[in-house]
């Protein structure tokens, strides 16, 4: 079988450019893989692991010729990255966990949003980083969300949409502006709920002690202030419109339940727990069946 | 050897005291075991499973005569448990969640706190409930809080504690109200965050579609909103000046980061998240050491 790719250009080789590299070749989807990361240290892992056959200089020498560019730098780097992209006629995506900043950015530096661009964001991640722990099934059984403009190229979109399916992921489609509500939701709110936590505690006087009796409830919460902090600060500022509807919306729903302890409706804050307690059984149904790993934003 | 307690009476046989009882009976610790609870399904199940001796149809029948009372009942519960000992003489025990209003029931029955009385806190549980999950390892490399006053007599204590050192599990010792403030940070609040989140994300006219999407930080965050809704309002009610204290604690923290956001001081979230991260990783690193196991309330 032929690949489906000629040339495929991967601009940021971390864990999920390598990840992709990685996959890209074991199913020959790829005749030729070309990487740019702006730390050579990347490249020379990539081209010692067999990831990847070629590393550019630059994004332009990277990206010349090919029929498929994928965009794995950080989510606000992203803009920098299609400036360098004019001459591109080939398939531009890229894997930014917030999407509106991306048609944006590719409206202010094209004009209009190209065609050939199908912006994506792959729900998968690792606790690991950087191309050592590339991953070639890192996106089985995940979803992966496209947000292609109605004036996107049907081929474009097909093609990135079967690139992903080649890699074992689900792929969904939705406008850019839903994405970002419902991962600001979903994702962006729940990591925030869980800095602030850690942060307050680390704060207290006791907070050594405080941390050596905290029990299984909080170590589950608080997992998630593990993640990257830079990243997640360009997250917040790219999502920063639909995070803060988002906790406004949480702000209220906890200061109702404040008032429920407050005067003792306890009734009440049951009547809350079961509510919460079916739908996060329910949840818990969902995600069994489509098995999401750990780690995704 | 001979057994540390000649009759003890286990009052509540759902997991933690079916547990406690497998306990005492694997490691001889116990000639005889004589449990009560309101539902006899649970007493037949005990006496099935050989995990208790006897079952009685009143706590003073199955008190009567007991070096060590153990109340496995809900917090709530303890007080209207607790009436019903006046004429016992020997050790009594509790495994409730909030110290505080179990030190206050006591004055309100006796008068004043039974020297013989040491209020306890197994930081231990499970996904499971009732006898039938009992397990007699359940405390094996668990913390045991111990929150006794000044005034309890030091040989109860001590027989106590060694109680739960023999169970395998590492005790320490409190004052009442140093226990609830620290439980209020490390182990309600954040039920109640997982709570609200769950609930307000169920709330949305989309909210089936928002669960399918959910990732895994979010599924981290609200497994234990799962947990039973009956014991939680319970444990809140209990504890509702030093939930509502942190609580407004939490809500200032996040307010503070909510004008970070909106006022695009990345930098200043960014060093919030560095600081979450470094005490959340030292977290980790100390609850690895002592192994505490999921379900603790």
């Amino acid at each position: 079988m032929e690949p489906q790719f000629n040339k495929v250009s991967i601009i940021g080789l971390g864990l999920i450019g390598g990840s992709l590299a990685a996959g890209l070749k074991q199913r020959g989807l790829a005749r030729w893989i070309c990487a740019y990361d702006s730390d050579p240290r990347a490249l020379v892992a990539g081209i010692e692991m067999g990831v990847i056959d070629e590393s550019a200089e630059s994004i332009k020498n990277c990206t010349s010729g090919s029929d498929l560019v994928i965009l794995c730098v950080p989510v606000l780097s992203i803009k920098g990255a299609l400036a360098e992209l004019p001459d591109v006629r080939g398939i531009i995506t890229d894997v930014g966990s917030v999407k509106h900043p991306v048609i944006k950015a590719a409206r202010e530096i094209f004009g209009e949003v190209p065609a050939h661009f199908v912006p994506g964001h792959p729900i998968a991640g690792s606790e690991k980083h950087g191309v050592e722990a590339a991953n070639p099934d890192l996106f089985e059984n995940h979803k992966v969300i496209l947000t292609p403009l109605d004036s996107a190229d049907s081929g474009a979109v097909s093609a990135v949409e079967q690139l992903w399916k080649s890699m074992g992921a689900q792929v969904m489609k939705m406008t850019p502006g839903h994405h970002d509500s419902v991962f600001a939701k979903t994702s962006h709110l729940p990591h925030l709920l869980a800095y602030a936590l850690v942060d307050m505690l680390s704060a207290q006087g006791d907070s050594l002690e405080i941390f050596e009796y905290a029990a299984g409830g909080f170590r589950d919460f608080s997992r998630i202030a593990a993640s990257d902090p830079v990243m997640w600060r360009d997250i917040f500022k790219a999502n920063d419109e639909k995070v803060l509807d988002s906790l406004d919306q949480y702000l209220e729903e906890l200061g109702g339940i404040r008032n429920l302890i407050a005067e003792g409706k306890m009734d009440e804050l049951e009547d809350l727990f079961k509510r919460a307690k079916i739908a996060r059984d329910h949840f818990s149904a969902i995600s069994e069946q489509s098995s999401i790993l750990d780690g995704a934003s």
